[in-house]
């Protein structure tokens, strides 16, 4: 993955609790911090996650696939930074990047597909409001799939 | 707490994700732990735990209290042994208490008080049923508060 | 307790893998909330913790109670404010209080009791330094116990 | 993935604090019923997780990818079945893929790939004795990559 794609980050200090036995970030913590940075990231785009489980732009997502490369450990009190882009999207489905670095070190990459879903979780379009702000926002880098 | 006054208990295995950067259990996990005893106590009884947040006896419970007091740190894929009972009820509230052991190590002990809501969120009498149960499980050791 | 007392506070917002099946906060997760706001209120004290497990003044803290209680529930996406102060410090062990707020609503409060160990896990007297910086933070709000 | 395949499984109930603010199993957490599955595939054939982070066979692992596709949601107190098997296997590295149904409803299958590391955290050679056990186990499922 190429990170001067990417246009957004955040950044979060590892906590107590999420390093494990062998005294590194446990493997199934950084999906969670992947999660951290798409939400950050619509937030950004001006959507932000309700209790209802809908977003403010009307969307509803399901995660369909996730898939992660770890090249090395983090540590208890890192800050990392976590990178985010949408590469592609397709009528329900869109595709999430992510890159964590700590420092210059790349810690792991990943990415995640999702389905956008109506009431009845059942895939729908994603709404073309929401279709344009990725697109301002992502311009030349974003992939649409037919 | 006195554990000869305890007649119900579950095992479990630490987990790898459990254990924090000091390599003992996190002191987090131990309320899920109890947690985990509570339901097993509670299905034992015949009430289980639905997806709409009511257990099938009718109620639906919150935590308004917990303490615990640790005595000895717990490690990766040690089987616990979690001893939970309910040392008194009262109205809508009740108290669970717990004691978890490794072979003959105390670990820790601790207790929550839960309230029974209901729809509303308001607080709602014990059902008949579930009072008649706890008291025959529980027998003497039971204290009914007014 | 009494807020006015709390000098240190920092916000975090509510995960989505926080959320439990009730669609509010585990109540695990307060006392991970509480950690979070105690270690960085050691480091605005200029004390952070290191993978030994030892924090950068000399200590190193292990966890013998905590307990909490639970006003209102708090909800995905939330920012809360968590305030810490040390209550009260004696010898080798020493008291934590936390309140966590959203808005101006009171979610819960609680206290830890932690004690400082050395290299063979032994309870030590906290460090001189330690002491003096806590001292100098809270002020009359600290009790010296013996 | 082919279930027939599969020589090894555990059951595990979902967790009240495994579900998320969807009403589902948060999608991390497939990661870690997959390492439990993991686990408790090598205690079968007498390899069991050390606090020192080696297993008792002299092996160190750490994970180097992961994916998982997700198929159905799964529930709170649901009885998940956990498939585990050893897939490849290649001087230092080698794959356990994984499949995750509830009754006869397939949640999610995934693999994850692992590297042995010494002392040093430098890959090394899987033992011996490991690579007999994982041949005797699974037979000519087990492919061996050079």
């Amino acid at each position: 993955m190429d990170i001067s794609k990417f246009k957004h980050s955040i950044k979060r200090r590892v906590r107590t609790y999420e390093v494990d036995y062998q005294g590194i970030v446990h493997n199934s913590n950084y999906l969670r911090y992947f999660e951290d940075g798409r939400i950050e990231y619509r937030r950004n785009l001006n959507s932000t996650l309700t209790s209802s489980g809908f977003f403010t732009d009307g969307t509803k997502i399901v995660v369909v696939h996730n898939s992660i490369d770890y090249f090395s450990p983090s540590y208890l009190d890192e800050e990392l930074e976590i990178f985010t882009r949408i590469s592609w999207i397709k009528n329900s489905s869109f595709c999430f990047e992510n890159i964590i670095i700590v420092r210059d070190k790349l810690i792991c990459n990943g990415k995640g597909i999702l389905v956008n879903i109506n009431y009845d979780d059942i895939p729908e379009n994603l709404p073309e409001l929401a279709i344009k702000q990725i697109k301002e926002f992502e311009g030349d880098n974003l992939e649409i799939r037919q």
